[in-house]
């Protein structure tokens, strides 16, 4: 297969559980909720995919493929899983979870920084909301202090991030200084505060280089995933596109087509699949497939999302491979595009865009 | 084919109207308005798929078809199409037109009760609308004898329905107690009216152990399409995930990916494609694989949504097991599943899911 | 392939550039921007079916493509892109651009009139906006005017326009009488104002037998494509149900499912994919497939929306024979249609609608 071999920059992930899972254990991270989650597109591709990397036959029942997994242990697994998906640079997402990847693969390991876990933190330690938003000029000095921190993690990291869509939902409002009251909270959910904050993120990413991702379409049931539709950034997207930052639509399904059109108007704008891929399974061929009727080809990442399972680290990456590589031989035979641009095209999807992208 | 001869629950239909029709008559049952309906996908499909059934070749002309049809017999056609569905089960809407479907098959006949259609039958029962609302004790009277008369409907049926996409779209509020003060109206189209009952519905559901069926995405022209997304559903679906209701989402096009979505996202949440399918096909391979790109496969059902035409009943099921057949057979021929597990997901969607989910 | 020397009528285009481009001017024409536009699927569609027009070879490298252009000269590229479309009537939407067809190719042009052109230009010959809008008599004036100079266009024209999707979006007001105050703006961007005018288009359409054509879907960074959704129009869809005029949805993507059951639940309304094929390239059997799930086979018509580069309408052409070819290759082989059916329905899409549609 054409894609076979070639090297991955996986623009956005997370670290994997560094303990042994149970079946609940399992399935919760694999789906929503303990159970039956290996009935579903998933399951079908953990069973037939990672089998194999366990020394286990393709399809093998879900408690055999735990067995085997818990025989194992989670660092062999994690081990094998990780370094079989020829991904060369991580790029984590540190807000959520451990970051072991680097450890675990030998690879290189760089830094996405969330905007929401940073603000969070400064908040935190700042004293009892309640007291804090209460008072003026504590409240400036917070602001301050969030810009601060964020400058300050920002210097080592590849990239910015903001999980807005689950917060206030992508329609946040455009505001240039931070509000004179709002509600106290740990967390932040006040639209006025998080559009703000994504302010002070686009404008320190066109500062420094970094592009700014932003969670777009499916995630887990905290969302409501209307409020995901990355056409609900067009505003946004208007009043960065000549500041110099990059924009980096995450996830989008079900919205791919919408988020494509974006990366088609706007040219600072790139978008990948990220968690799609490992959940549609083999659908991925047709999910890129209508991806790529607009997206152009410059503006298409790869990331696998991979979170807590290096199942999913893995399956990204495979599927990314089968996928589009089905999708590229039946293009050739079609006479759709030559080898040689799809050998291209390839290229830059692995991984050529995002060392654009990012710089490095 | 993988899926002959399975037997199906159809978890969702109707009645067929017991009278001859003439070609104006058919059209504008087989789609919107009277002339023009087989120059349409579902048109083919019963030029394909339903002359056999009528002892005709294929893609007869649509004049040869009526011809033969009132040759046989609106009660000849009926039970010729409805016993070639492989049908055992019927769950009928009786809201809406005549249920025969247990004298023309002789398989099994279960009620659906339309939450709209008991209260606005106690409310017309109640005297004038006008006079009704203008009286706020009269109007609690009338609140308790809805209440009542879903229960004692319930008590035989095996599920519930609201087609509250059709009055006031699925954003309707949450509300727990009846409103006190709405317009009259024989037709329920006020939205906190309509709020209450189906959370009236959704209670009654999780008492008695009956599913709440939603009209969700397209139906007929009274419809407006974009208050028919199932995703205006979110905050419904929290309220009740922890409830022991069951919602089915139905029909879902061209919202089954967002549908999909729902499913994954609360475990308490179906789906089907319903109406879809004679509509789309030969689509229906298509529909079905962007459906299973997400949904866990214990969350889809089958149904046909079958109304006035037997043929509606008919292609249903045919193009259901045609285009899962089509799908099973190249995931299997590319590996993805195997012929053992694909055999257990068509009893699954077939009729293994709706056993478990109307815990019949 | 079954869709090869069928004449077309592109209801919808406009003309090309008079002038020889360089590189940055023919990508600026072809995607958003002077860079890169190449790399997509358009591009991959020029380099593969344009190419040969030209004498060279399929999959040429852009810079090669661009001399021989350039070598050729506008006109002679022009005129052999052109007719190799096989269209023999264009009807031209004049609000945009210079009109060339005729000279070009010898075919038939009709004119489309552009309601929003029309009016700027009656307002912008009546003295300053801000003089204008100050003075209602004025205004009144100016009202009538614009009535007055639609009618005295549509006279001569096949149908009518409007771009409302890119000017406060589709979910304009349905008013019956002018506003009585109004923003002063050359550009008509008022809703109130936009939502009179499409409603004196829809009236003159509907006296003179003119199709009154609506931007939907996706086009330039312009637009927000939310705001351009088709289901936004149900209202005014509902409004001119019964009026005997006929609306035609242009382009649609990525909202051609909904658009579709549009088509379904209205007998008066029509749609194309229009700019949606060139863009898609190889992607349009697919689209096709997606938009014939449900709409009737008399509401599908061709348009290419050529704007510009001849390069657009040739791709708008044989992309849709490619495409449209394909398909039902593929539905014949599958024994969905008979060849004889399949022979009217690719008449009916690339003629006949329209034909009966635009009453020529």
């Amino acid at each position: 297969m054409l894609t076979d071999g070639v090297p991955l920059t996986d623009h956005h992930c997370h670290g994997v559980v560094a303990a042994d899972l149970d079946r609940p254990g399992f399935e919760e991270l694999l789906g929503e909720g303990p159970r039956g989650s290996f009935d579903s597109s998933v399951g079908l591709a953990v069973r037939r995919w990672c089998a194999p990397i366990l020394d286990l036959p393709p399809h093998v029942a879900p408690d055999e493929y735990l067995t085997r997994r818990a025989e194992l242990g989670w660092r062999e697994v994690s081990a094998r899983l990780l370094r079989a998906t020829g991904t060369t640079r991580w790029f984590v997402d540190s807000g959520y979870g451990t970051d072991n990847l680097a450890e675990l693969t030998g690879g290189t390991v760089r830094e996405i920084v969330r905007l929401e876990h940073v603000a969070e933190r400064v908040i935190a330690e700042s004293g009892t909301p309640a007291t804090l938003f209460d008072d003026i000029d504590a409240l400036t000095t917070v602001f301050d202090q969030i810009e601060a921190a964020l400058r300050d993690r920002a210097r080592y990291a590849v990239g910015l991030k903001t999980i807005v869509a689950y917060r206030c939902g992508l329609d946040f409002p455009l505001v240039d200084a931070p509000p004179a009251a709002v509600l106290p909270s740990r967390r932040l959910t006040d639209k006025h505060l998080l559009g703000w904050l994504v302010g002070v993120g686009a404008r320190i990413g066109a500062e420094l280089g970094l592009p700014l991702q932003v969670h777009t379409g499916f995630g887990d049931a905290d969302l409501r995933l209307q409020r995901a539709d990355p056409l609900l950034l067009t505003d946004f997207l208007r009043a960065t596109a000549q500041t110099g930052l990059t924009v980096m639509l995450l996830h989008c399904w079900p919205f791919h087509r919408k988020a494509a059109y974006l990366t088609h108007a706007f040219p600072h704008v790139r978008m990948d699949l990220g968690l799609t891929i490992p959940y549609v399974g083999h659908r991925t061929s047709a999910v890129l497939a209508e991806t790529l009727e607009l997206v152009p080809f410059r503006s298409l990442l790869y990331s696998s999302d991979g979170y807590g399972l290096p199942e999913l680290h893995y399956l990204g990456a495979r599927l990314w491979r089968n996928g589009l590589g089905k999708l590229l031989d039946e293009w050739i035979a079609e006479d759709v595009i030559t080898g040689a641009d799809a050998e291209q095209l390839i290229t830059a999807l692995a991984n050529g865009n995002a060392e654009r992208a990012y710089q490095i």
